[in-house]
């Protein structure tokens, strides 16, 4: 849900291939090039995908040249599509080929470095439209075009991601962020542990923010992101009211906030155990080692995280962790008994000074009447006392583990932070 | 890379929100259906996604009625869009607006069974045009609607993924698959350990296969997919055909087929296992927990998955597995003695009749000279004796840890199949 959305939209995007709109692959470079064109404070008003066809993909950039201030048109440049796009602008733009000598130079250069010659199939890279602007490739073999008409600018670029990036950054993005009046500011605040209802419901009243900013709200099965958005006249100005648009947020919402833009839970709850000099050690039934993964993901986690337990088995909670089997036949290994002295035991048994354990039915199958799906235990202990909640997700199994893994990890964070309470 | 692509092209799908065009969230909807229909045997010509702007959408919507047989268009409908596609397709259709009693009805059902009243702000869903077949929506709120004007069809459905799939199988496919003259009929060979240049060179020769079927090579840091795709009159002359297909293949490079279509390596695993009635344990040092977590992403996984170590630090590595201590002294942490040992240790110490472990340099960081980051050793053990080998990824952090767990579920594969050598 967005509130309002009041940038100016003079840009639009052409991605072509027939594996985009056969649904064979994702195309994640539409998202991209959304994303960054929105940040530079101007707006896509469409974004297009055709197939491999000469006549539809000239239709297309004709009637985009007619209406776009900027056009961003990526894929069928290269030897595997034979170079259709080329020759399409070629047709629209009334170009005549050009062979260019520094495109030359740089693909023998990248062949060199692989001990080849330049493949004859690559050769006709080299050949240029004579009325527009190179736009040199250093992360790949199929350079850029950029031509101009009638005022209208468009930037072809090949659709391989990282080339396509790369000339985006390097040609692009310094040239529209010249032409945009306004400069676009946003944030992004991840929240988890509390739904878009509820969150909205304490937030209360947002007429006065959205004064200031636009807001949208971002649900998913991990949490809500809300993003914090406005257009001012310096990049400073923009920060300024997102400072205080944030912390009315925070005011309000503060515990639910885990992190900003892109920083991940498991980054914050990093940087919490590094800045305390504290280990952590994990106990996972139902999440089958996706907790230690996702810690594992941040560079430098082995300073801190020191050892995790996979005990899908009661044997191996009873032999690893120490867990009485007593409690296990008493209560059943879903329970919170379990939980809590599997977070006790991975403490012990490893030396951490945190322990986070789970113990859940991830499903489809495994429920009972009294311990349905979706029925999960999660507990965190440290030398001050041991903490436990019970959660029925109802998501399929896949989302269910990584919903617990999400909450688990949330768990550490607020006892870092000394907000888990009771 | 697609090496033909004959199927002709009736179909455009059109999404609308400016969630989607700013590139706030991910349009996953364009890629479903873009693949749905493809599968159909009815070809997408393009797809267009617009923001929630009234007359860019009119405009869109009239020159895909003036050009294509089928639009599918999605989003925009519902309270969060202020029904804004609704209102534009009253204009273009030129209908009036009729309240619905079977909508009203299933929406008192969906909020009686929340123990709520119908919302004044979902009242307008009641409200549908008056010359055009409902599809009455059983996920989700807002309904769906089937236009038709020239023998042309517009399908309009809700944003929302689930409702938007649920239409689309409930009143879109069926109407489309009967209009469609051929059966599209397609299967995807997954490949892993192999790259995409080594795996066609083994292949040689595709000319007489070309002849059967179009072929499309998928690669990615975890293997190549090859898609073998054909029309045929009957849904069973197109299986005739893709089995030849599929066969040439599987002689030529069988050993790298794990599977088929949506068949994930760990459900391979998984069966495999079950079969055999063995078990699995893990011993995972750079990978995190990674392979743990996909084990058990497979429903039925505790049969099989006995347990799993994430063991970063050496201590762990000694105290969990009884690796000698002198060994990593003498070798250091990453090499091929520890993994062994880990491999060994693992199966010995949780009764396991396979053990997998793997040991590396994740990254950005911990690289040095003799041992680069992406430096990996796997290794695999049961009572006839350890395999391992050595492996330097280059990806980033977490595409090295992705590609590690990948090898490993390979080689676990490969072991269970008798295949795996030295």
């Amino acid at each position: 849900m967005i509130f309002k959305e009041p940038i100016s939209k003079q840009a639009e995007v052409l991605v072509i291939g027939d594996e985009v709109i056969s649904g064979l692959i994702v195309d994640t470079n539409s998202k991209y090039l959304g994303e960054q064109i929105h940040a530079l404070g101007i707006g896509v008003s469409r974004i297009t995908k055709v197939g491999d066809d000469p006549s539809i993909i000239e239709q297309c950039v004709t009637q985009a040249l007619q209406r776009s201030r900027w056009i961003i048109l990526t894929g069928g440049l290269g030897i595997t599509h034979d170079d259709i796009t080329k020759s399409v602008l070629i047709k629209v733009f009334g170009s005549e080929l050009r062979r260019d000598e520094k495109v030359e130079t740089m693909l023998q250069e990248v062949f060199n470095k692989r001990n080849r010659e330049v493949p004859e199939s690559v050769q006709s890279q080299c050949e240029v439209p004579d009325n527009c602007q190179v736009l040199y490739n250093d992360a790949g073999t199929a350079p850029g075009f950029r031509f101009e008409k009638d005022g209208n600018v468009l930037f072809c670029l090949p659709g391989v991601p990282h080339e396509m990036k790369h000339l985006f950054e390097e040609y692009i993005s310094p040239e529209m962020v010249k032409h945009s009046s306004q400069t676009f500011s946003q944030r992004i605040l991840k929240t988890t542990g509390i739904s878009e209802a509820d969150l909205w419901e304490k937030v209360g009243s947002i007429t006065t923010l959205q004064e200031k900013a636009t807001l949208a709200s971002l649900p998913s099965h991990l949490g809500v992101r809300i993003r914090i958005s406005c257009l001012a006249e310096t990049k400073e100005k923009g920060e300024a009211v997102l400072d205080e648009v944030e912390q009315s947020f925070v005011n309000r919402i503060g515990e639910y906030v885990y992190g900003k833009n892109e920083e991940m839970l498991e980054a914050v709850v990093g940087r919490l155990l590094t800045e305390k000099s504290m280990t952590l050690a994990t106990a996972e039934s139902c999440t089958g080692g996706l907790i230690g993964h996702r810690l594992t993901q941040v560079s430098g986690s082995s300073q801190y995280y020191k050892e995790g337990f996979v005990v899908y088995s009661n044997n191996a909670k009873v032999s690893r962790l120490g867990v009485d089997p007593q409690v296990i036949n008493d209560h059943g290994a879903v329970s919170e008994p379990v939980a809590r002295l599997m977070a006790e035991g991975v403490c012990r048994v490893t030396g951490a000074d945190i322990g986070v354990s789970v113990t859940g039915i991830a499903g489809p199958t495994g429920g009972t009447e009294n311990k349905p799906v979706g029925l999960t235990y999660i507990a965190v202990s440290d030398s001050s006392g041991t903490w436990c909640r019970k959660f029925i997700y109802t998501h399929d199994r896949i989302k269910n583990k990584e919903r617990v893994a999400q909450t688990a990890l949330n768990f550490v964070r607020l006892k870092l932070q000394g907000q888990l309470r009771e």
